[in-house]
């Protein structure tokens, strides 16, 4: 196939080193003349464009890594081939598949997906095809999808590393990562928030407090996005939580060392059989 | 030096591995005496003793690496040597150091310590001097600590892989490791426990909500204890939280965006300047 490959950030930038050595003709599109510089030299695309109008055009796969309201207009700005696939990385996909759905020519087969890897750090210099092994991925599906499409999507990503492969509609996707990736993210800027300073923290934490702060270095215009775009789930996620945090509140307000120790086996139990 | 370790499993083990090669003779005491085989074959101590009587009558320092509890009741059935060093693992200070010293000679030099490694496996095999590295390590001084002896234990500990050595009272110690350490995992638990579980989760998670709830896996025993007499830090540090929690939850359904993006910010800086 041929495939482009739009914006060699974090994300993009490991899609080609995974795409790497399968057969085949990948692409690059990026604003940045550097980062395309850097991965035609590394050897990942067999050459780069800033705006990539033509190759698009004779792609049979184009793989959008931009921010949500980048990725709408690049669909705008492009013509894309006939009955190929389009796809892209949002991490939120009802209100954003909606008008992307509004904007592309029917004849093209937009598949929406959500590689669940990143990094914290952003940049093609921070990518690497090792986020994808063992990772999950969501295949959204819509109304007007071809079924031998999406099987072929499935089949794509799979070939990249991904562990499991789900198929989805765009609603069930946004309720169950406002659990799993927008809670977190919720969590660990508050964590990181509620710190006093009266201590120089960082002298006093062991890798509990490393792990559960790690993404509160979070991309701001990023995440707002995605949470504002998110918030019915999202908060109903946030609500879930609090009140689960609540219980162990006052479990340990009223010292009632029964309950603790069964929330504490729930959770343990839970994690155990996560993966 | 001669050095008995009190506790071979994930901690202990761990020491007996990082005192190795430092020139000490150290000798293990563990209730297991498979792991006491293990640990000699391993070449880690010259001698195993389930009770170790002598050898901690002749050691300038033991380590006791258990449960809290029961490091009350190995210092009451125990004589130590005059004038040597007797520390614990124990992860929290204020009330238990009170009960160590009401029971212990005072001609020991009891000195409580904490280091913030662990794994969230149990046992001997688990152990590893890696987690040493690198970590924090926090050495608790008393009223009656002699000044010597607290410098020659911060030496002793630095030796053994440890970044940073910091002295603290019990009461600081307990404060600040109610935020860092015990509000993260009450956090782990509320956030596994909250899982609707109306989708299969572990096929919809990335690294963030792996990182975030590996800590819910949690020795129910151990945490409820220490959690129970660290009380009042600890639902001062989960009040801070909820209250950043709430700011977040506000700014999200206010659709405030100006708001949402500053406490990302703030969250960012925070965590970036960390360590």
């Amino acid at each position: 196939m041929i495939i482009s490959v739009v914006g060699l950030g974090v994300i993009g930038g490991s899609y080609v080193q995974a795409l790497h050595g399968l057969g085949h003709e990948v692409y690059g599109i990026d604003t940045d003349k550097e980062t395309l510089y850097q991965a035609k030299k590394d050897g990942y695309i067999i050459e780069g464009y800033v705006d990539g109008a033509e190759i698009v055009s004779k792609s049979d796969m184009t793989i959008i890594c931009l921010y949500p309201s980048l990725v709408l207009d690049f669909i705008k700005n492009h013509t894309f081939k006939k009955g190929s696939i389009v796809t892209d990385v949002v991490g939120i996909k009802s209100y954003f598949l909606e008008k992307a759905l509004d904007i592309i020519d029917p004849d093209v087969e937009y598949i929406s997906g959500h590689p669940m890897a990143g990094r914290e750090k952003k940049g093609y210099a921070y990518a690497s095809k090792q986020v994808f092994l063992g990772a999950n991925y969501i295949v959204i599906e819509h109304q007007k999808n071809n079924q031998e499409k999406i099987q072929q999507m499935c089949d794509f990503v799979s070939q990249l590393g991904f562990k499991s492969v789900k198929i989805m509609s765009p609603y069930a996707h946004d309720e169950i990562i406002s659990f799993t990736s927008q809670l977190p993210h919720m969590i660990a800027v508050a964590l990181m928030n509620s710190d006093d300073q009266k201590y120089e923290t960082g002298k006093y934490i062991g890798d509990s407090f490393r792990d559960l702060t790690r993404i509160a270095n979070i991309n701001a215009d990023l995440w707002s996005e995605l949470f504002l775009n998110n918030k019915d789930y999202l908060l109903k996620s946030m609500e879930s939580f609090e009140k689960q945090f609540d219980i162990l509140k006052k479990s340990l307000l009223n010292e009632d060392d029964k309950m603790l120790k069964e929330l504490f086996r729930e959770s343990s139990k839970r994690r155990e059989n996560l993966e």
